[in-house]
């Protein structure tokens, strides 16, 4: 392996001849071999874009050489367009706050600017990763700054997913609307309504949870570039403070705003949590619903079996014929990890201290995973699951007409009690509700024609309703 | 005792004679011996906010004779009022998704409502639990819907309390605006800033999280009244459904609404996970400020000792003239309970099931316990802390001009490299870093004057800063 | 209100006079009003045994005079029997790591000892809180020490009501053992088993349950009594050092050990992390168990209904005759909170710093909230729930004869493929899989009557197996 | 990209002709697209290792041909030498219960077996997956048996980084034996300690840690092979049933045993809760010791400053000479991680339904990832930090002559009261404790010498002590 000498104020090490990265990447690199997997390309990129928008800033400004300035820019273009990504070698968690990521971005992008100014890598008296590339920047504005870039372009990837989400359900919901089906609540025998409406709810929920969403990826909009150290904007050029977020919106094509605290957006890092506890609440949500379609499609003869979930793998490598209902299942799997996600986001935020988080590494890499997996099971949940799902409506009715719960209609004509007398009664002996009511005389065939009809009683507000009372 | 028999469809039971409650309520006490906590007060009151709207709804239909629904009105009135809250008496976490907690309201406000009108206690001939009472009502509907009309009663005063909070940061900011200190990133020295800088950051998140609470609250407003068993509202008049939402209203004097899908709104419980969440964040958020009064306050003689908190109690059973900081400390202690919530809440929540989740109780227990225990730390964290707080201005200054954080700002005139060679230098020497500088003819006095003035660098914007460049 | 005027080195304060707790506590009370909830009466019981053993152990080295010993024990007895706990009025959860629980002990015990010899309450000449009841201690040992004594008394109780679910359900495995079902893996028809094997299976995770919490309860017997403040024993005479564990076991009647590393054993509360995990794990098994109850009793028409819950209460306000699962229901509610307290204490041991961990009151609220509702849950399931479970073997039996489960038995002999393809004809044609086996000659009807079996199908080392093959 | 044509039960697919997976593989490939990461190595090595068990053992009992076994045994310990692990493409979080990674199993090893007979792949007349790889096992007993055997190879390696932490730990609690300094609590000044006494408290916990990561891990030596589909072993003859476990060990050379009940260990995951709690604790333990090293060395002239971490890398990109404490910091984020995956396994593991817990795969993820970063954590803890951490022998002194802890040892010769009073004079006037005790003439000087000699206030049992008494 060939080889390049640098130092810095550690000393001097060795760095891989071609390596675009530089002795404090290498370093940081040894200290942190925690979990085999580098920063999410998203983050390498947003770095990229800071870095692009500071050197337009400072060029500007004047505090940067138009030559520098441009190899800076070209440079970080080519990480944008995913070039280099194989050079951000440190770990997805590490100590320091970001700045091995920080720093790592400011080695490549500055070797790759002495590349392009004809220079060889590691002459940093051509561009400097700290004097030139980090220019009026701090790890600390830099790498949250990145967070919040990143989530911005994540988040409505996976809000799309959802979105997708929701109109399958709607589509079902209208495809499913004439099957009367039992209700259950408790897991028992409620009282009638269609499946359409499950569905509907269903879509309801998740029409909610995409706004949570999108409120809260607006949030994100607003970072602390500008505050370099600790908010006080040390180092940092009049021109430079007023210029940098209109720069990063002009390079994102996004706009994004400068913290009116930016001790306060240098130190708390509760707007990530926000974004955690939306995703969290999705997947409550999502994992609900698939455990609403386990219980329906369940079966197929010994279960609930009024839905089919369509087969999509053998279920079994023992049991012959066996197919499970393996989407719902990996979905709430997804679920499970974004719940404990949210409990490591949540320590990291807490354990912030005076002017900085320094566990912001670790909540990112679990933030871009909640963000991630979720998109993916929203994905397959529709194309492998709610899209293929079927009804069986013989089944439906069939429990339906088992079943006592129409009895509840009774209540409003024969009291509670005489309901429940029934309904036992019902259920011990066979007879149906409607025939017990003749026989004991408490209502009339023509009365029960309308109160005994489940249809009627899937609606708050139908016509017949109004005509039964 | 003097007991009563009361029956229901289980069988008969004995009741002690004066009881408000009835049979229901006494098996659910003898079913739930779980923490030896009843209803949260305003669970009670909200209950039998629910049942006076219904009421006036059922009278205004017709559905129930003026003399029932003016004497279920007049009982309800006077739980609201504060009488008859120890005839709840069953646990707060209940099986059966609160029907428990809901026939405990019916039966005592049947028995009191049987009362007035002239019966004796237990004669549901005259006012009947289920079918007056509840008319028109399911605990499915009624239950979820109390839990939000509480909310809304006790999160108001937790945001009371952290407006407070707020505003004794921001007077603390003001008072230490003029004292220049060290800031610290990963607890080592960083660059100058001023204590009340410190302060306006933790207003700032504060005023965050108020916003959140806000926001959150607003959610509360839309319930599922009219629902019934299911969302479809069986057993519902439709001119129940048209007008309960607006009778709660009245009834509250506040405006709620009538979710648009009743099925999802009576199934899902996700909008009290968001509570919970901004909850949370604000736990995260002021456990992170206590953790910094902490540190800060640290000392006396062996920590930082940059101010200091009010002397609130011996600090020590052996260690005489000890004081700890104990308000931070039982702060941050609210913060892990709140979080700990949160995940009992989320997994509530995640364990509906089809049509309803039966896991509320232990969730609003949860929750009221989140809403009260914030607003009682915040509270404390001001009347005991904050306000007292006193800054060792002395102290801030000897370590500020102890440190060499001040090179910082050499950077962007003799570089990054330099600048660390400077403070190394510093650090080993002891030498002054404006000395070294100067020694080293890198720079002037003159312009040494403006750029390591401490308090240029507290500052984004500062003219002096516009001078400097 | 009469009041005397007590002082401490904060300065004077009205204390009631009839209190017997002092101005120490009274600014705790002051200071923490945060649940409303006093401490565990256990946790007082805890710290008069541990002032007993003191002042036995302070008496027999001549540290502390007969006199005033005496006195001090028998004012320790009067609270061990029940007596005093409303003296005891400081928050359950509470800044300064307990010293306020300490001090409201000594100040108790400190009082009625002054009584006992003839003194008015407040005259601490007589015998003093700090000086003679917390003689050789400190908080930062007396309160871990009581928060393990009270484990250790409460724990056991937990276990009992666990033997019994165990013992509850082997007892039903025998009764339910001769009723083959169909068993399901991820809800979906499986194989044939027998309803004894499911609730021996429940029996034989509770086993282990046991196990685990017999072994963390012997951990609790190890304590840092004679640390003192910080772990090395100042102010702790050689003799109280040599002596104290054995007196505080001699109080107890139960063997105390001092750790071997005071330090570590003052400032690190791995233990009761520890206790909370063994109490977590059986809540997720306890309540994995009630879900399958809750899956298994569904119904009674639209469910799995193989099994029936005794009716412990009407289940619905609105449906009649509606009966739920509401025991299930409560312990799974139980063990959601015991999940998120688990988070809580987890988060207040990580936040120790240096030699102490200020945040141990929280930590016991939620332990003990722990243990008391877990030994509630099983409680109330054994009682209310499982010993009054029937099975409806009829219902079993007819599932199973629909399913094509038994067709996982043809693998061995016919092949995986050839299998599947047969229960698949079989679900979709209604022919049975017999049948369909004879109709293609695959095996003839002597060997399917082995093959097919299903009771064969339930055991691994049956004897027909063994001839089958 | 050339095909082969292969066919399940869902129908033909076309699978790229060199892949050694085949048809169900690839469907569940395409059905799970979630993480991007596949299982983990030791996973896929564990089902190497039941696979070649379960093969020597059908062998053995005549029901799989010599020819067939010996070419699984030989495929098998091809994966099991890590060949091949390129073609196990199933996500780490799959639905399915694992059936997709069994599949994934006993299809390349199908293959290659095929291969190694002379056939092409995709002929399973050969060598069938289920047939003959999958022979008398079920996805259900292998998938948590692999889990258990790579826990069993994963664990000892972090438990030797941990033995290598305590020594490191014991190392320095030597070579600081000496040193005398501040003791703290509550970040308050307490009473004098050696340096020495801190590390050995860090090493007593780590010790604590290693017995319980010792003792789960033989935990996992209990398994379910034998048990198929739920527990009932249907399709395993007694030959099997009786040496599967003894035929495991003998392939892993490690002592594996066969659970008594069946279903209970096909069904419930506890044991891993179990694993995972114990790294929890760990987690706990280990971070709280890296908070107190950053405090410890927090500075260099603005904090506690009483140790020096070794320098890792440049702490700042935009600070000049700052070091910061990134291997603590990265230890504790790896701890959040851990607890936060806690939450996820404890979840996964509530969840089971009846026979079988479906969420094994996210909890074998989670696991694994525990296990491996606390390895990782530890290990540069110990390289890069412990090892490397110096005293500031002289600040420590200062700061223990500044501070008036001493006056604690005043309690038992003059009372608390009036120690008290001198402790606060002292601070007030800056007059030492020594001279104020002798000025009011409380005690001489030659009993100050050793009353307040701070170096026998830190042992309980020290002679002097003994003499001073």
């Amino acid at each position: 392996m060939l080889t390049r000498m640098e130092s810095d104020s550690m000393g001097m090490l060795e760095v891989e001849k071609d390596a675009y990265y530089g002795v404090q990447t290498l370093r940081a690199k040894r200290n942190f071999s925690i979990t085999g997997q580098t920063m999410h390309q998203e983050l390498i990129i947003s770095l990229a874009k800071l870095k692009k928008a500071a050197a337009i800033t400072n060029r500007s400004g004047g505090m940067l050489s138009s030559t520098i300035a441009n190899a800076i820019i070209k440079a970080s273009d080519e990480i944008i367009a995913g070039k280099l990504h194989n050079e951000f070698i440190v770990d997805a968690i590490q100590g320091g706050a970001g700045t091995s990521a920080n720093m790592n971005a400011n080695e490549v992008i500055a070797n790759r600017a002495i590349e392009i100014l004809g220079g060889e890598k590691g002459d940093y008296s051509i561009v400097h990763p700290n004097d030139h590339v980090n220019m009026a920047q701090s790890t600390n504005d830099v790498f949250p700054s990145a967070g919040k870039l990143a989530v911005v372009t994540l988040l409505p990837k996976t809000i799309y997913q959802l979105e997708r989400l929701d109109a399958a359900l709607m589509k079902k919901s209208f495809e499913f609307d004439h099957i009367i089906k039992m209700g259950r609540t408790q897991l028992q025998d409620a009282v009638p309504m269609r499946l359409g409406q499950s569905f509907h709810a269903y879509s309801s929920v998740i029409k909610r949870d995409i706004e949570r969403l999108i409120r809260v990826e607006k949030t994100m909009h607003t970072f602390n570039m500008g505050a370099t150290a600790i908010g006080s904007g040390i180092n940092v050029s009049p021109i430079y403070f007023d210029n940098i977020a209109q720069n990063v919106s002009l390079v994102c094509n996004d706009k994004f705003y400068q913290a009116e605290d930016l001790f306060d957006a240098t130190q708390n890092l509760d707007g990530f949590v926000e974004v955690s506890a939306a995703l969290k609440i999705c997947a409550v949500n999502i994992s609900k619903i698939c455990n609403d379609l386990r219980l329906l499609s369940s079966g197929p003869k010994t279960g609930l079996a009024e839905i089919n979930l369509p087969a999509m793998q053998n279920g079994s490598s023992i049991m012959p014929g066996k197919v499970n209902p393996v989407i719902p299942e990996v979905v709430s799997q997804v679920a499970f990890n974004i719940i404990g996600n949210d409990i490591t986001i949540t320590m990291a935020a807490e354990s912030g201290q005076m002017e900085l988080n320094a566990f912001e590494p670790v909540l990112f890499y679990k933030l871009f995973e909640s963000i991630e997996t979720l998109k993916a099971a929203a994905a397959t949940l529709v194309d492998n699951c709610i899209l293929g799902i079927s009804a069986n409506e013989e089944r439906c009715s069939e429990l339906l007409n088992a079943s006592v719960g129409i009895s509840t209609a009774l209540c409003p004509h024969i009291g509670y009690k005489k309901s429940a007398e029934i309904a036992k009664e019902s259920l011990k002996t066979g007879i149906s509700v409607k025939q017990l009511v003749l026989e004991k005389g408490l209502l009339n065939s023509s009365q029960l024609k309308i109160i005994l009809n489940p249809i009627i009683m899937t609606e708050p507000q139908s016509d017949l309703k109004k005509m039964a009372i």
